[in-house]
């Protein structure tokens, strides 16, 4: 009973379902039938509401979030959308050993390709050595590898899911490379260096549980500092690296953001501060911008609803016909996927 | 006599000039001993102010800016500048087919180079006839193609010399291109039409001249509208292109300054939107640290003035060493320099 | 029975209705005692909440928004509103040629009537016959003219209404020449094409259907742009009108917003071009405080609630004691106040 | 010798000038060839430098601001703008009682005239007696006449000379009734007494003589404010004026520069509010506009200088022909022009 | 049955209860069952949300917001929060007398010892005789002492309940004086006066009520402006007193906002206005984050939830140990608290 | 010779000099006569122009800036300005041990004096050991002492002389020790070690040399994050200190700029945030309001002129009659005071 067979993606009004999912929000509710409770399930494909009603909510006198429960009810509709009419809920259910990869979203590729693939970016670009050193270093140092391959990108905005921390500074590396295929003046490795670890503090500034909540440190100093002083032991023992380097280094981490507004102390000030700026903030939007898609694509819709972070809404304009791409059939594995709603 | 043979990046206090010169400003100073002009001569290779003293002021009634004269001269110095004291000067020396190549900065490679290459990028990411076809149309027009060859990219932030607008946009495209590497959902073939035509308008908007100056129409109506009017003939006639792709080609170029404060009527919704105006931004900033670089290179320093359109000075760091770039020796046309001061 | 008895404004809690009502929205709503529709009813007079509840509510699969429906029903109240719960309702009603005008809010004067007083300004100001014979063309052409008798003036802020465009084209209009009456430097006759063109686009940028819905085109380009792209062939036409005041005349309406960030990708530059911005936000902020203060008249309050778009509430002061105005007595119809609510 | 017979207007580069000036600034400079004084004259039809070189200079121990001079000399060019090289200086000339309104530039109309109108508005509209009695009380106020006939609209910005202050009124005034006219529900006559009072602490605020410098209480306490307490023991006076009516008079006053930005405490909130705002700001922008145009047309450019106060520069677009106007053939007198430069 | 036994902090779930409570406001609702009211019931410990149902709620024609009830029924749980479930309502309860104190929050300290120590501040401090008197003269008038007993501080952000005002000009003032400490070149005195007097009109601004509304006068016209005008009587009756210092303390009142942007029409242009400032932002800082601490400390939370206020969330972080401030058992008086909620 | 008998500030126009200045500035100048040095001279009371002539002028090939020379010339006047024409200048004066203090502006009162008053406070405020201990330890460590003792508190707005960061630290300390006297709310111990630390990393963001000129290190990174640096090592070695206190000081440091528009790369989220952030910015803009009061006491002015880092004029207003104030005869040493001009 352990192994899911249901996925909240898949589930139809009228069916009943029995699975596990994981409870991501829980408040007891009053109406003049009594008291109910409100629920949130997720799974790595989605969210779904439930209700438990009078008086099978009374047997439960409190939900713990974050925890994995074997749900049975019956899809309803509410307001458009389904909903779980729960008529039981198993908070302990046997088999504690839950894959909890199979309830959270995750990035689209798993966490170990792209790490490999960063660590390749790293092989082929970093031609002097004791850069090439200083970023495998901290790359395989136990505790940052497995940061990596867990924190979520951000609280909510983008990549805010598992190893999507990982994917985001991927993307980032890899639009910074391209950058110095055009413009050859860019310090390519030092570049490289700034991208792999421009966000490493925010391992650190979120909880990488189900809820991605900002840690205090994370509040009261923010993952610029943050990172600096995951780097600073590391850059201290790579004696063979110039001072230089270090210091443009702690330059690009520590300006990234771009603008005071956005949280830089300082703004950048070589044309490598401007490239990673630009790509953080590219990587950043486009990620957005694929979620957005996404649900647009489900619902057929051609204009999203108003998007807060981007400020508008975003349109789906018609795409130049290309065979190539028609043919390219994906299939899509549902644990794979950013969280609906 | 036409041929050059001095050029201003070359003089040195102390010596004698005797060479063709143009004229890029020309104010009459009145100092206790009479009447003086305070004269800008440029060439490809840079700027430097000159003096015509009483009495041998006395002789020129007016001096018009744009006009090249045969200029004789001792080279003084001047809070820590050159400075040309003219003792002889004719407005309208011998031999009148002077190449105004040899007058005015212009950019790295030749245009004709350029236009290939962009025309390259055409013919390798263009799979879609119709998309093909009205990109060769435009660039292949006799009108559009002449001011390609020759326009400025900017009146004088970045790209401020001849074939710059060529430059500049051949760096968005390929920065586009590689964007569409990493991002692959980017509707790669109206990208590329986006970029090779967001900033048209710019042709029309500044004078080709050795001043660039906004025209009427340029600062009454703006590059975008500019633009858009240039396209239109050529897009009603692509009668086998997409309505829905036309639509998004227009509105890259309106939407491509990102913000209304930049003078975009209307701001990106579009994924391609948001490349193109990051590619945008990024060339202009990288051409804007590359001049200032060249400068810091020059007089030996780290650290640029303050740059107004960066609003920031910028460094230039210890780079990663790098023994095959050391390697390289370039050796500079002078006339293919952007301009000094 | 398409004749409409019953008017919303007029509409009081206890009575039953019998009558047509043009369907503005219709949601399905769960409650726990199944399922219920919530529908907006709208007419010329206004708009009104109603409920279809179950079992009822499951003879309609769906109900599509705009269509014209009979309804019949007791008007209850609900949080101090008046809804009304619907006991029968036919999609289809017969008598299908229902005028759209009962159903939907409309200016204060007719359309015909602010078109003709339009067409006297032109009449009395346009000395200059090229002037007269291009504005004239223009509002007489069938497209141009049907979409000014229909058109709303913005999605919901201002002249939100048929006819809406026409009517703040008129304000616009006649607040600009008695400014020429006291500036006489103004060029009255530029001026005056510009009121009545700035905002064409806006008759394409909206759709003139119940929901006034921005078109494709008015989000990807804006109705400063299309407005330019639909006078340009007439502007092409006008030979003997001179280059210099078809750009001016094309500058008052690309600057028309007066900022960048309402826009404009220019800003004005000619005192005509400031005027006409003042005059279009005088005519926008004085039909919002309007609006305004017909919603204050009838709940008796001197304070309005906050009002987003004018970024405050607004104040009905004490009057200055007027007796010829106390005797005017208005006769209002119904169907032509701006939609309550 | 008291009458001036040479206006600075007229003055041409070889001609030698004997008249009277005002002294607008001296400084005392310092060249290798000893000190000398380095002066602006000033009369009514402009400013133009002049210095009083070594020996001549030593001289004059002090030259006060403010006082009036007769002046002999030689006017050269320097910078291609005319300079006076003076010869002879009489700091005291004899006949006293220079008119000092040959000195200062002034309104083009005379204040008396614009009084006169300013008067008839209040005559005109001003049906309720109250109202009508509590104006004339104010305008007819021996301390606030003398004011209204002297005082600039502003340090520097616009209407900055002679009865500046009430040239503006007078524009505001004219340009809320033309409002009036066009939007109905304005309450004609509160606006009226908002827009004659609305700068009234602006009298105070500013100095009358040739420097037009703020006062201590101008810059501490702001002219909102200080206008204020001149109404107040006029309002108090009124008895027969509603309560509701003076809260308005002095909510126009208060909010009339319409944003706190601009220094208004409270923003208007109501339709006089922001009618008065919009008078305010047009009637300013207009007479910025006006002083650039004539500098335009007399150094026959279409371009202004980039202007400060409308952060752009401003462009003299191709007029309607309009033979009316050609034939109109203004004289100007010399002392009504706004100073030049 | 006048004397309150049970207040709002103290009610628990389950319990019944009968007391006094002041009716905060009352709107009808409407559901399935009938139309009920949904009432906030208040006392000095805080708001409890209440209903009365359907038929009872039918005895009710309208609930006047800011009487005083008899209220009886059953405390039962909402959302998690109590809400009390009323089956008897008495609206003009016996013993019309209440003592408005018990039914809305105060501030900590009586009013009458705030008003004490103000007033020993102005004994201690204020040397020069002129000052004190005229101090004295304002806080000893009738209208003025009145108003400051009992007026808030503000209408919803900080210091928001009886003599709010009162409590922080206190904190403002000490902490003024405690800046003349720091900084010798302080004026103490004209910077007591200022501190004392900067708010005033607030007490004219607010309405003094259950609902702190602000007063059409206070909306129009403004704190500042209506502070100036209680003032002035006093000033001008100050003939001892400089009219350098009368102004100066002008200054400080119009001034204290800082900004612009924050209502002041002109910003501090001294250093006791600077002080001013800082020391009113200062106080009203500490008060809400005081506010905002004993929710969190009730709540036993760390992170308070977003404050819009502060524009942020804020932290409790850990203390220093304090032995002496551990020992310190503050009781605590049910009506001395500020409201929750 | 080494000893200094003529100060800056007392030199007066007709007189010789002959002593020993510190090279600010140096510029080689050209002029019709030849070239010419034009030098900024300075000493602890003041900076002077001055001038060396041709032919002079050529015995100097180059004047180091930051050096101390010989100087003899008569002093004349530019401009109203004192400004001295050198004829005799020794670039190396025997007697190489200048006192550098005799040189440069710093600080009103001794540095070990304020040294000793800021550990005095310590001694007084911290009653919790391990503050106290970490604060000593940080304070006595010879590298931050040495800083402490002669670093400017920045470049050039406020507190730019010698110990002048102490100066300031002292200044913010005792502020938010006089703020804890108001507020008991705030936790004194964190705050002062806040406020002694908070500027810390500026010590090393600028050089304390003559030209007080950032560092490569300060302008990539910013004080912020390298205070926090220096510190680490010593909150690492603090056991005893709760980790809760340790991440609060951190916070109170990385936020001390209060907004982000400032370079705080989080904002405060604590009281003692808020206190820190407004101390810093009141002893701030106290030391540039006396700065700014003494040069307008000297020049006999009540206005300052524009004055760009408090984005306004300053005023002087009339000051409450003090007896005890005015027999207070400060007897001022001439190097003890901050730089004019």
């Amino acid at each position: 009973m352990t192994q899911k067979s249901h996925y909240i993606r898949d589930i139809v009004p009228g069916e009943r379902v029995r699975d596990l999912f994981l409870i991501a929000r829980a408040d007891l509710g009053q109406s003049r039938n009594g008291p109910y409770w409100n629920i949130h399930l997720q799974d790595c494909s989605g969210k779904v509401e439930a209700k438990i009603w009078n008086p099978l909510s009374q047997q439960f006198a409190s939900i713990e979030t974050g925890s994995i429960a074997l749900i049975e009810g019956l899809v309803e509709t509410y307001r458009d959308k389904p909903q779980v009419r729960i008529d039981f809920m198993d908070l302990s259910p046997s088999g504690n050993g839950h894959d909890i990869a199979q309830f959270m979203p995750a990035a689209r590729r798993s966490a170990e390709e792209m790490m490999e693939e960063l660590e390749d970016l790293v092989t082929e670009h970093m031609k002097y050595k004791p850069w090439k050193k200083f970023c495998r270093k901290v790359l395989r140092s136990e505790d940052i590898r497995q940061k990596f391959m867990t924190a979520p990108g951000a609280k909510t905005v983008h990549h805010a899911y598992i190893a999507g921390l990982l994917e985001h500074t991927l993307g980032v590396a890899k639009l910074c490379m391209a950058m110095c295929d055009v413009y050859e003046t860019l310090d390519r490795q030092t570049l490289l260096a700034g991208a792999i670890f421009h966000d490493l503090g925010k391992a650190w500034e979120l909880t990488s549980g189900p809820a991605h909540e900002y840690t205090d440190e994370g509040k009261l100093l923010g993952h610029i500092q943050m990172g600096q002083e995951k780097l600073e032991p590391f850059l201290k023992r790579s004696k063979d690296l110039e001072e230089g380097l270090k210091l443009h280094l702690r330059h690009l981490i520590t300006s990234h953001h771009g603008e005071h507004d956005f949280g830089s102390p300082v703004r950048p000030k070589t044309p490598e501060g401007f490239a990673l700026h630009f790509a953080d903030n590219m990587d950043a939007k486009m990620n957005m911008i694929d979620k957005a898609y996404e649900d647009m694509e489900q619902a057929g819709q051609e204009w999203s609803p108003y998007l807060r972070f981007l400020e508008r809404d975003i349109f789906r304009p018609t795409r130049t016909p290309d065979p190539a791409r028609a043919k390219a059939n994906k299939e899509k594995n549902q644990c794979l996927l950013p969280l609906k709603g």
